[in-house]
């Protein structure tokens, strides 16, 4: 990241450019269009909007929380005409729920593959079954979903795909990407929404010869670069599994101690959602991970700040970690007279981790505590 | 830069976001707003457009070069009814047209404070003098302009002023930023352009609590944070005085050299456009400072692509580079069979330097080579 001086017209950068496109191509497993914007994660999900729609197109929304909302906030602030399907906090949308709603004059759904606001998952798979079949695009925002869940963009009809610099691609905020079909260019073409910035058109035509439209982050794709590399070299699964792993012993973990998953039934491997216990604001938690210890987990957003808080399990975070934040979490809920057994946690992670990569010598699949050794 | 762990919802966070805000108010010189956004400069512009003004809105754009065009591109983009003011590359365009063609119904004016493309300035004071005295915002794009101009953005009615965080604030691209006038909020009560991410009235509402709405470009903003404090500890009107020394020299040493420079009449200290003698293509200087040297300078952009060559005064810039671009052009020209003294160009520079720096040891004004010793 510190080779911050490359210009970003310069053949060098250029090589950068194309080496990062290509390498997230082969990650996110698409045949598709790749895309690199200088934004927020948000600035991608609005790019989705205004290139593929027009004022008044009618698009369903799935929403089961804040990111969901964004969704339906941005879709109404370009006037599209926005049927909004909804589940409680903590849920998601059934794919039966939006067949149903699908008919033959909706242009576009709108998802979160992993929910980051209650550690949530829809299922992408049989949703994008049923939108393949219709005349209408999938959008996916997978900023968290992207390495923390297995996601076949091409094969599950995921028209278009948005990822962040920051999550499991491990690079501070302010790349966005998105992988976009062909079903999703024919769209572009009769799009009317106004747009310049987030021209993907234009930006797909620069891209060929390595550049982009306006001037690249160039630190943050170096960082990118890197990260890729990284990932490319233990395998996209691999990254997708350490997540996998760290969230199950998390529950377990939860379990042990008798707390309560606030999304029991479909969580996400990104990040855990955990109930307070009764008569401990969630809040209290994460200021004493944080004074305690220098940690940071998340509490939750908007109407569940106080109620949950968060424990995320992407990119490098490895067992170690796991181990110590685990270990954390019950000294809080001791300080806080929260009955626990200390040390019951622990075991529940070691109990996982012993599972998977002591007692079955014979598989080569590859644990938390190996990807920490990489 | 490396403090790129630091999460953007945190007291840590908004302490330094909080600062980078203050610190921009303090070297831009003015009271009005200042929002930083996760964005190319691009996006700044494309901010200032779609909060400020409606569909069909009349606006002027004055244009002299790439950057210009970028503006009438954007504007048409979103349906305004755009006059285009054109002077022609290397040129500007003058207040008296501007003043002219400032009908009543005009509802805002866009130009460059300092074309990039061409290295010629616009006489942004006169501009706004005349823009302050109608109904009209005045737009002015000055990434490249902060920090290599005077510019008294509130007494001279400079409504909107872009900046970026690569050009003389000396952080890799990624984060633009711009100041916001009363009279530009009271526009954006009235304008009915659709907007999501770059909703300006949104980021004023989080940045009171040293928040931005989307996730915030960690990494760069404290880069930024940093390079402000080192702006603040010279001042503003140093790293001004810097390029402008630059500049000078290199003007200098053009003469001295037999080179025609691409906008005598108004040139910027940001860069100086030089146009290629006959018989050599500006692509060939281009290479040979990247080949022989590893030094970038930049070729003309769009028709001026090898017909004009730039070199950079702004940011860190100090006399030591200038030494020894003035060495190595001489050489390249050297190397190609254009008649050249050699030392001649260097000698120019030289006298600037004396002159300033040596001459004149009463006066405490900071040049270039003291500004290197910093």
């Amino acid at each position: 990241m510190l080779g911050a001086g490359m210009h970003h017209r310069t053949q060098d950068f250029r090589n950068v450019f194309l080496a990062v496109l290509a390498d997230l191509k082969q990650v996110m497993g698409t045949a598709n269009d790749v895309l690199v914007l200088v934004a927020s994660g948000t600035g991608a999900m609005e790019a989705s909007v205004t290139n593929c729609f027009s004022a008044g197109d009618r698009v369903i929304v799935c929403t089961a929380g804040k990111f969901g909302e964004r969704w339906v906030e941005m879709t109404r602030a370009y006037g599209l005409d926005v049927i909004v399907l909804e589940a409680p906090y903590g849920k998601a949308v059934s794919a039966e729920a939006l067949e149903k709603a699908l008919t033959p004059d909706v242009k576009g759904v709108f998802v979160q593959a992993s929910e980051t606001s209650t550690g949530a998952v829809h299922d992408v798979r049989a949703m994008g079954e049923a939108v393949q079949k219709t005349g209408a695009i999938f959008v996916v925002d997978a900023i968290t979903g992207l390495g923390t869940m297995p996601l076949y963009i091409d094969s599950w009809g995921l028209d278009i795909v948005i990822g962040g610099s920051q999550k499991a691609f491990m690079v501070p905020p302010g790349l966005a990407f998105l992988s976009i079909s062909p079903k999703a260019w024919a769209h572009m073409e009769r799009a009317k929404l106004p747009r310049y910035y987030f021209d993907l058109k234009r930006e797909k035509k620069y891209a060929a010869s390595g550049e982009s439209a306006w001037t690249a982050s160039t630190a943050l794709m170096l960082a990118l670069n890197e990260a890729l590399q990284y990932i490319k070299s233990i395998g996209m699964a691999t990254l997708i599994d350490n997540a996998e792993q760290l969230a199950r012993a998390t529950r377990e973990a939860c379990h042990a101690l008798g707390l309560e998953l606030f999304a029991a039934e479909n969580p996400s491997a990104s990040v855990t959602a955990v109930k307070a216990p009764d008569g401990l604001d969630s809040g209290v938690v994460v200021k004493e991970f944080r004074q305690r210890f220098g940690a940071i987990i998340a509490n939750g957003q908007g109407e569940m700040k106080g109620r949950i808080f968060r424990i995320a399990h992407l990119g490098y975070f490895d067992v170690a970690d796991l181990f110590a934040v685990i270990a954390e979490l019950e000294l809080i809920l001791y300080a806080n007279g929260i009955p626990v057994t200390l040390g019951a946690g622990v075991a529940a992670v070691q109990r996982v981790y012993a599972e998977i990569a002591i007692t079955d010598k014979t598989t080569d699949k590859i644990t938390g505590k190996e990807l920490a050794n990489v």
